[in-house]
């Protein structure tokens, strides 16, 4: 079982990549047999190759990740967090509720991402 | 499938409770089959009878429940709270997310509350 702070340090790292990573670099950090459902009700996602497609569509994306909060327990670190990803003239903003579970081996076995159509704000990149 | 505005509502109805109902109020949100992990990676309490023994232990505390951030998508709601609580002269506050998943019929299936000592802080209610 990994430690509160190894989960928060986990947590970080991933918020990190999500930001600066390629999506093999943030796919990196999943188990190989992980799951994904972003959001939660949307279809299971499951392996890496999997996985690091649907982060691919970030790829050549300017993105920033900001955590906001994180709380750790047991196996499971859940996170709020804003990601704001600029492309085409528009920002887009969204902060969903992140729940994830780890292996002993701190790669990530589950992600859960909490967030409907209301959690997202566009706007215009430059003022009209 | 519940809508996410009926998710939210029932999870303000979940803190309302906390702050204001009995036990058996509380107990009475989730399904006769439900657990609860609290926090997660501790003992996982299965059933309505445990669930509400489970939060017999706030019965006679002067509790504050409030809202601070909520999510939902498919079956699933993830929220911030802070929940403070009142007695023998110390006042303890504790800001968890909570993931609760629900059935059809609007009952909690599963609570998992993700937090650690670290993120509780008590204090004397009265100065010295």
């Amino acid at each position: 079982m990994l430690t509160v702070d190894q989960l928060t340090d986990a947590v970080a790292e991933y918020v990190r990549r999500l930001e600066a990573g390629t999506a093999s670099d943030i796919a990196a950090l999943y188990a190989d047999n992980a799951t994904l459902e972003d959001p939660a009700g949307s279809e299971v996602r499951t392996g890496r190759a999997a996985i690091t497609a649907f982060y691919r569509e970030l790829d050549g994306l300017d993105v920033t990740a900001e955590l906001l909060t994180v709380r750790a327990s047991g196996d499971t670190a859940a996170f709020h967090m804003r990601v704001v990803t600029t492309a085409g003239g528009f920002i887009t903003s969204i902060e969903p509720i992140d729940v994830m579970t780890f292996g002993a081996d701190g790669l990530i076995t589950s992600m859960r991402a909490i967030w409907s159509p209301g959690d997202i704000v566009h706007r215009r990149s430059t003022p009209a």
